[in-house]
């Protein structure tokens, strides 16, 4: 498949690199066309991986992940531009961070609204899915690093492009069943507002290495 | 102990059922002293269980659990007077839920505070410790409900304060290692700020009785 990646950050090149080593073909978008990373990126990753501007690899992708940071997601996807993003599905992988000059996290949007809802309001015609945004890259494209069952959690409007992205996650290693499907876009505001939460227990486990499980009835 | 607890919702009668239970003293307390819910649970609830104001109820315990909704916790919390509540542990439960009309759910405050924030700001001299917020009333005083390792959470700026909460807590069959301590009261920003996942969970599992685990490298 030909995956679109918008943006070259940590976030971005792993789920690159997994998406290449599966065999798809990527193109890493930066907001301009000689970022080094973004070349860097292309230059070790053989003939299936390619760099451009976020407006090619919008292009370029039969599906879009959004890595960028949420409190510039709306601008960069702006930049990709709308009618390369129409109809496609468009997973959202973005928390709206914001650290103040103490390392204070709060959120922007938060609460009432949340970066997936604005992607989908603002790009109506793509097909939004938040995913994979409450854990460490690392733990993204390798769930086997972690012992046992532990969940992912979606949430869209679009279930055609839910199912697409719950198989695109299975290539990741994700099995259907640990995958919690969390009811429409609006659900996105659920797990970017774990943020703080998921600070503080990298905090008390020293790991970034952990994720999410549930307990039920005995 | 003597322990009074503010607020007579699901969540104050099932904190006070167990502590009973458990050959505590309590006195439920509300806004008023004739109200009927109050007086029926101490009808019930033997020798050991009282009603009365949320002042009688400060007056009264050695510990006090704040149990009402978050929105209007100070409120409660400065009829039941600062001056019985210094110097004390007081468990804050709450959470401040605001549902919509079309029972969507938002927070107030949320991102850049919490009720245990304004709790400790309100009342300097209460060592407050944030506790429990994160599941079922039901879950709450027994642990054991579900099947394996679950976790707890709680914050607060007192650390004395935070092992006589943990000692409680291990009365309703907590063990230590199963309780997160979160850091500062800040921390409770981040449990508050996961009540719209834990109500999606909720409409995805169809049931209250779940909680929380984690898991870690394997």
């Amino acid at each position: 498949m030909r995956i679109g990646i918008i943006g070259t950050g940590t976030v971005g090149q792993t789920l690159a690199d997994k998406l290449v080593s599966l065999g798809h073909e990527v193109t890493l978008g930066s907001r301009t066309k000689d970022n080094e990373r973004a070349l860097a990126w292309a230059e070790q990753a053989g003939p299936n991986g390619h760099s451009g501007t976020f407006a090619d690899a919008a292009a370029f992708g039969d599906v879009v992940l959004n890595a960028t940071g949420g409190t510039v997601s709306v601008a960069a996807l702006r930049a990709a531009g709308a009618e390369r993003l129409a109809g496609k599905l468009l997973i959202d992988v973005a928390n709206p961070l914001v650290f103040s000059s103490e390392g204070e996290l709060t959120l922007d949007p938060v609460n009432t609204d949340s970066v997936g809802e604005r992607i989908q309001r603002e790009f109506p015609e793509a097909r939004v899915v938040k995913a994979l945004n409450t854990m460490n890259a690392a733990v993204m494209v390798d769930p086997g690093k972690l012992s046992g069952e532990h969940n992912l959690f979606i949430a869209g409007n679009d279930e055609a492009a839910e199912a697409e992205t719950i198989a695109l996650l299975g290539e990741f290693g994700w099995p259907a069943e640990w995958i919690i499907d969390l009811g429409d876009i609006t659900g996105a505001r659920a797990t970017e507002m774990m943020m703080p939460f998921w600070l503080r227990l990298y905090r008390h486990f020293g790991t970034t290495e952990f994720n999410y499980a549930f307990k039920r009835n005995a």
